[in-house]
């Protein structure tokens, strides 16, 4: 199945900034970046559970927040994409 | 249908930071706002053929990025919301 990740993390403190590093990183590790906070991954049931495990552990419900989008057939959806996606430095504070 | 729309603009330049105004705008008119660069349209296939058209003519191809998902069946899919959507004053710079 596809899960699309998106994430507004609050960075205007130093401890959100350290959230989006993290958060950015898990995805990293089982999905592709495909916008600034935007992820895709083709995962399983199993691996679904855990990912939104381990993002819900480290985002602060009272500042961020996390969506993830799980579609259970990957012929049940199409993307279209325009222009381009550019692989800036993540690690420092996003503008979007 | 279901329509997510995801977009990074390039808020370097005054230029950039009007296209993402207008982007927002335009979104704004059409669905609910689920986070500071998602949304999320129920609409028909004209309606999406009309958003597109819309958007690419606003963005900066060079610069931005600009994603649809298309998901023809709303029990296609499921979201999972964690914490909480502020909305701020999206005028304004925005850091995620």
């Amino acid at each position: 199945m596809l899960v699309i990740v998106c994430y507004d993390v609050n960075t205007e403190t130093r401890e959100g900034r350290r959230r989006l590093r993290r958060v950015a990183k898990i995805c990293e590790g089982i999905g592709q970046r495909v916008q600034k906070s935007v992820f895709e991954c083709q995962i399983d049931r199993a691996q679904f559970e855990s990912l939104e495990r381990r993002l819900v552990d480290e985002i602060k419900v009272e500042e961020d927040n996390l969506r993830l989008y799980r579609i259970a057939e990957l012929k049940g959806y199409e993307v279209r994409e325009h222009g381009h996606f550019r692989a800036t430095n993540f690690n420092a504070p996003l503008v979007l």
